[in-house]
């Protein structure tokens, strides 16, 4: 099983080539069986998300409980996120979560986009239930007012940026939160669609229109930048049709990924508000020349959903797949023995191996516990989508060698221990460039052009994916195509060509091509 | 105004001697007046927050705004205390924000201790008001049962753990989590007392009494030694009485720091639950022998109220005074120039100076803004806090010096500019050490042992403090006391020597002393 010893150059490029295909690994017979992705694809996902210990439901309806392993992966993504806000000048704060009911009613559309899914707070105080048993809310402490949970923040956020800004000195005023809010869910999903959602928030105010706009387009770009290179996802940048657009929002930017299942997923939103909230909340600003003005805003969140979204884009049928830069586990040891003294042994290895790598920057994880056999350990992590297994046994200590296992392509290499360490680091890279082109692959062939309805209607029905095809413009038109292929516009990307052409639904004429999908 | 060239050492050791006093700060008379300490403690701290830029009063009741700057001391503190807890083996969760009602009546002294000032969700939707203005909670949406803003999270967590649980190989179970929660509070205070509170609530289980109770320890030790050496700030550990200890627990373990008017402030607690909430909420784990047991549980946190308890201790009549470990800004720049071309040279030295610190990992901030003056600037940082200021102007470009100035002491020296990196890095531990010097000093010479009744009330009365008493063991006695002096035993503290002696109230006999103080 040894393979002969060449150069660590030649390993890499025989493993990422394939050539070198020691054997896929065969050990996950106790893997718990998921459900296959192309037979129930919905029924797939909510497994993996509860067996990868990501995940579950509370008993509270759409209320879930993030467990270790998945808020772990929100660290990763929370902390690359936050130095990308910093470094582009954003600061963090925090806003009250209870907002008055009267803040919701200030901005005129943000009413209607809002206040129907809230979850209102109307008493400060329980008492013993007048039946005995328990408590219930005692009827003396209604509040004069009642309080909504957050469902985002605008509107507290600009009541309070009246106070904070008086002249241009005190612009542009760049704060983010990380927070919770909650918006009522009737159809709840495992991180898609939760009625607590933890997320953050981004909410600036500027001295011009142009200032702002810019800064809306700077965060999309941070958020596309942050999933290509972190996530491992290509996204769409675009615009929202109106229909689409944020409640009190003059535009609204999206980042749109294409999942599995040819359904798209809204990865997140960056808003120019206009001077919407600024004169809803009457904040105004004395410009150089000494005028007032209203200040221009923006907001921009992404939430939890992201790691659905993560899930759905690279996961398999055997488990979770994770990118490297996000995986909260990055390799895992395993040791393999049979006596007490080969035990001994192969851990002093492990241990070393671990301690150096560690030092490398590489998160380690080594699996010693003896109550499980290495069978059911491979199972796990391939279940919890650890990129790299390294298995090390007797045989290996004679032989001075490791075996490396893929996650993602499951090939299985033998290297000399004295490699390991950078042909480790090389696989987390390799893995991670494979996982970006794999789902970069998977989207362009999914993403069709289409010049009339009734291919269009096809293409829907058959084959799912990004569809790009000519638009009038309307509402009405947009509505009408949703109703009956139940597609979406998912957004006017940034980078589409001019391109003369007609509304596959109207024949009325159409400058661009627009992006219709399925969505979550 | 130059002192002769000497060496760093000699620098420092002037410095701290004070022997080399060039001057105390004399620029600050635009800094905006404080309330003095020693006339009103509580105005002086209310209006030290605000003008501090740390936090303010939102219009909901209880619930504060914490801007920017007080943010990033919170976030410091964060991020150490997550290092502590991941060091000593526990993993960041999330549970949901809400509640059900009837989870809050399972544990009989936890209905006692929380049901009392709970937000109570009872809708979850809200519709256009029928006056036509505004919107309200629609009645048709009303939830079947009451949801509750977690006052805290052992209910919820440990009807989750009843699932996680099954055996000895499950456990310990060490989790913690960041969150919000939401007492109702009538005399809110910034920081000291809120309605929503920013925490972390750790929630642990453990096969063994004695595992729990080594938990209960160690967390107390974890905040103790984070309290020392990141706010330098002095604190007790003791136990609390069966009076003040937490709804639920069978015994807390706290910390209680002294603030500069003799009152004593609970920084942050930790309770060993015994088996009272497994048995609530019927979590067992088969042990080694397979027989069924119920875990034990403990669970410990510390809040937002330790910036409140930070600013106390530390700052004084011109504001605030931060510990170098945790303020945001550990070194503020400040250019000093007339004309164009001095400020362009000024700039570049500051500049540079900047950037060979920052690779130092301090955190400085230049303060390049051309609107605002000097004196304007050396007022608000000292505001502020920031623990060493910087002055570079043309003079010092001459004589190739820069001007460093203390915020603790408000002594300046002069230094030549190529010693200036290192002067500055041990200034900032010089300055660390200082201030719990001087914390420890406070607090020795405000802790006083009496033997009489009377002694005690003038104590309590005249001086304030930790005032250490014999006490008969009885809550009869403790409520007396408080009723008659305002004091409550803030612990019995864990090193307190075994000393025969007479309660001071009812002369009954006790084993040792325990420590009164008024409180926060």
């Amino acid at each position: 099983m040894i393979t002969s010893v060449i150069s660590l150059s030649e390993y890499i490029r025989l493993f990422n080539t394939n050539t070198l295909r020691i054997g896929k690994t065969q050990l996950f017979s106790m893997t718990p069986k998921l459900p296959q992705r192309t037979e129930d694809f919905s029924a797939w996902y909510n497994t993996l998300v509860k067996k990868a210990d990501l995940a579950e439901n509370s008993l509270v309806r759409g209320c879930m409980i993030i467990k270790p392993y998945g808020f772990a992966i929100w660290e990763k993504m929370k902390t690359i996120l936050d130095q990308a806000f910093k470094a582009t000048g954003h600061a963090n704060a925090y806003f009250p979560l209870l907002i008055p009911q009267s803040y919701l009613s200030k901005e005129a559309e943000h009413i209607e986009g809002f206040a129907k899914e809230c979850a209102v707070v109307t008493h400060y105080r329980l008492k013993k239930a007048s039946s005995g048993a328990g408590v219930e809310a005692d009827p003396e402490a209604q509040l004069d007012e009642a309080l909504i949970i957050r469902p985002t923040s605008e509107t507290i956020i600009w009541h309070t940026y009246k106070n904070w800004i008086r002249s241009y000195r005190d612009l542009p005023l760049l704060i983010n939160q990380w927070s919770n809010m909650v918006r009522w869910e009737m159809r709840p999903r495992l991180f898609l669609r939760t009625a607590e959602v933890l997320w953050q928030e981004g909410h600036t105010a500027h001295a011009t229109r142009e200032e702002a706009e810019q800064e809306t387009l700077q965060m999309l770009h941070v958020y596309e930048d942050f999933a290509r290179n972190y996530m491992a996802m290509p996204l769409l940048k675009g615009t929202k049709t109106d229909h689409e657009r944020f409640a009190g929002a003059e535009a609204t930017y999206t980042i749109e990924a294409l999942m599995q299942d040819g359904k798209a997923l809204q990865a997140g939103t960056s808003h120019f508000l206009g001077q919407n909230f600024s004169k809803a909340f009457g904040v105004t600003f004395a410009n150089q020349a000494g005028q007032l003005d209203h200040v221009w805003g923006t907001s921009w969140g992404v939430t939890t959903r992201l790691i659905g979204a993560l899930i759905m884009t690279h996961s398999d049928d055997e488990g979770l797949v994770l990118p490297p830069k996000l995986a909260p586990i990055q390799l895992v040891i395993i040791p393999i023995y049979r006596s007490e003294a080969e035990r001994v042994l192969v851990l002093k290895q492990a241990a070393l191996l671990q301690e150096v790598l560690t030092a490398q920057a590489v998160a380690v994880k080594l699996d010693d516990r003896d109550a499980y056999k290495p069978g059911r350990k491979f199972a796990e992590y391939e279940l919890k989508g650890v990129p790299l297994r390294m298995a090390i046994g007797p045989q290996d200590l004679a032989n001075k060698t490791v075996e490396l296992a893929r996650r993602d392509t499951k090939e299985k290499i033998i290297v000399r221990v004295d490699n390991a360490v950078a042909v480790v680091q090389q696989l987390l890279v390799a893995i991670q460039d494979a996982l970006y082109q794999r789902a970069l692959d998977f989207r362009q062939s999914y993403t069709t052009s289409v010049d009339t309805y009734a291919a269009f209607k096809e293409t829907m029905a058959k084959k799912g994916g990004f569809v790009l095809a000519h638009w009038d413009g309307t509402t009405e038109t947009e509505k009408k195509i949703q109703a009956e292929t139940k597609a979406t516009i998912r957004c006017i990307p940034l980078d589409a060509p001019q391109e003369e052409g007609c509304c596959i639904y109207t024949g009325k004429p159409s400058r661009r091509r627009v992006v219709f999908a399925q969505a979550y």
